[in-house]
């Protein structure tokens, strides 16, 4: 078994290990909760007080343009673009995830009707994050023009589940439970080959995994800025097109920000090219600017060197856990093949929910997805190797002593 | 003509002035651009610290629970309600008014179709917020079942345009343009005799002016904080249902929010009963949090209160710019009646958007919106009758000197 001295080796020779300075995480608190909330970067309070004080305390109404409001959705999405594989003036974060796959799903099926109409079905696993699937439902429904969701339950039945009556195939790239990661370039092949168009939701991806969204050819994506991101609790989404499509047609959604003279105040609706149609309301400023935050620590290395790293952590949990707590009934549900898998680690346990809180108990912040899922996510920007070490111990004691069995753990928050 | 000790007087009696206080204007600023972006309350800066620190940064993921966050757009709700004479538990803080109108204009046909089926027409005014009217039309686009709008010019001409045909009529309150008040009751009653529903827009009116939604017999709102309630820079929106409508259909932004059961994590939509199926994703927390900071202020005082030092301050305003600035050719297009006018007050000059160029430029921040509308609003929470007597005298000098003809002040920006 790994000792824990070999990993403060693996720390003291770690080259992203600096970075996790420019966090501020809570003393004695070992956080394996990045993929559902990132933590802090220090930076954030002092944007934000800038924002509050000085834009909006001082320059009032002035700072849309002082400030760099009007276009703050746009920029920021120029600053993301780099990580997910988009180019410059193609990501607006805006909105909200759910929001942001309404528009594009919309458009999505618009296009389709253009190019290859009458194909009604909407593909996707019934294990994709449930408001991804609540979304797809409510347009489908909403829609009135027969199309349907076809769930498939594993990723190994999605070549038989896509077929001519195909409209869109929507996937999130790593699953929110199993953290298993689609090959993105493959599966889009798949799905144009089948004459579909894909969708991925990259919730779980971005600032987690290397994505390259015009090398596999897609042709919409969303994503997520408050999880691996780290730009604040519930802070905006983004939305990205292909090129190619993203003049084709409006989507719905067809707020002011989305106008090509926003300003004229016009009666009618003419969208803005490229992707500032896919604006819509006034955002709120003060957590928008905050993604900047979290981007400006990104802008300091690349994927590369944190996937090298989410694998090698992601693997010493496996091998660790395995080792420490084999004997306690722990189901390995995420892939161990690396091509297959994200930056998080779920294992299935009858008593996962009073686990994950006996573990947050004692310092160690992982949460818990239905059923019996207990999730880790490692996030190698500020996630040291003698962590998972110190989070594993603990989780072996807590199992060995089955600390689990308290009533306070057994207790359901209305948040899991 | 009214003098500047008279209005000293007046301040030195408001027993709102010391309401000011609690808000933090920079200096040498009069501020009547609160109909845009309201004030920052002092509060607001230690409420978001709170939130990035203690909530964020230390709470982590355990905030949803412990902060509060999972149930903030509830409980703002709750706080706002009675500012628009709403019940708890029927109003929600979340999204953007955009993204709350395509919701409730959504639902709205879905209940006519139940009851009213075949009815095809959104009434609204042209002078409607463009974003609204942008929803509306990219809604009955989206939706391919024959709905189209029909825009009145005026007020007036409302009576002729409800008929048997009309499903929803779709007013904002008061006028972002002119500052005209719809006579809620009447025209919701007027609405109904025709068998249409009505949906209000309360962007200019929250916080402005007196609204009782029940009492008028409205079926559905939707409003701003980051205008009167001074909630900060695109705070979030508000919705708001008739509880006898509010379960007969769901919204089509069905995010997970919304759900009934949102962590059992369900592959199928249930809409939570009442306002919460008006929720659909996560939102940005540091700027819904800051919402409550203007509500508190609210608290503190009575929307009866409030509406008379508005009419106050905006018959002052009306009065001493016709006496001051009278041989310029400004037009007053608010309504002088006071049961027709808002908190704001609008003036046509050819020359509109240099004036108010050359008034920011002297530290009087009001806006311009087209075409030629100079547009100042009154917010009685930080305005004081002095400022009001002081800003009039320098829209005076810079009409008699001419000052908006200098280049500088016909340069457009992005954002007017």
């Amino acid at each position: 078994m790994t000792t824990r001295n070999a990993c403060l080796a693996l720390d003291a020779e770690d080259s992203l290990a600096p970075l996790r300075q420019q966090f501020a995480l809570p003393q004695g608190v070992i956080y394996l909760d990045g993929n559902s909330l990132g933590a802090r970067p220090v930076a954030a309070l002092a944007r934000a007080q800038q924002v509050i004080e000085q834009e909006w305390g001082n320059g009032l109404i002035r700072s849309w343009n002082s400030a760099g409001w009007r276009a703050l959705s746009e920029r920021l999405g120029d600053r993301l673009a780099g990580l997910i594989g988009a180019g410059a003036g193609e990501v607006v974060v805006t909105d909200t995830t759910s929001i942001n796959l309404f528009k594009v799903l919309s458009a999505a099926l618009q296009v389709q009707n253009l190019r290859a109409p009458g194909r009604r079905v909407i593909v996707t696993e019934s294990s994709n994050f449930p408001t991804d699937l609540y979304i797809a439902e409510g347009l489908a429904e909403m829609l009135q023009q027969g199309y349907s969701l076809r769930l498939v339950d594993s990723p190994e039945e999605l070549p038989q589940a896509i077929d001519q009556d195909t409209a869109v195939v929507m996937l999130t790239h790593v699953n929110y439970k199993t953290g298993h990661m689609h090959d993105m370039q493959a599966t889009t092949a798949l799905i144009h080959e089948c004459g579909a168009l894909a969708i991925w939701d990259l919730a779980h991806s971005a600032g987690a995994v290397p994505v390259d969204l015009k090398q596999a050819g897609a042709d919409y994506a969303i994503g997520c800025t408050y999880k691996y991101l780290n730009g604040g609790p519930g802070s905006q989404a983004f939305a990205w097109v292909a090129p190619a499509l993203v003049d084709l047609v409006k989507q719905p959604l067809s707020g002011w920000f989305g106008h090509a003279r926003q300003f004229d105040m016009e009666s009618r609706y003419e969208p803005s090219s490229g992707i500032a149609r896919y604006l819509c309301g006034t955002q709120p400023i003060t957590s928008l600017a905050m993604v900047e935050c979290g981007l400006d620590i990104f802008a300091q290395t690349d994927m590369a060197s944190l996937r090298r790293k989410s694998l090698a952590l992601t693997d010493l949990f496996i091998e660790l856990v395995e080792q420490r707590c084999g004997a306690h009934g722990l189901t390995l549900i995420t892939p161990r093949e690396h091509a297959r898998r994200g930056s998080h680690v779920s294992f299935e346990h009858p008593q996962g929910y009073a686990v994950i809180q006996a573990l947050i108990a004692r310092g160690v912040i992982g949460d818990y997805r239905e059923p019996r899922i207990m999730r880790f996510g490692f996030t190698p920007l500020y996630t040291s190797f003698t962590e998972v070490w110190d989070a594993v111990q603990i989780l072996g004691e807590i199992l060995d002593q089955k600390t689990w069995d308290q009533a306070q753990f057994q207790v359901r928050n209305s948040v899991t």
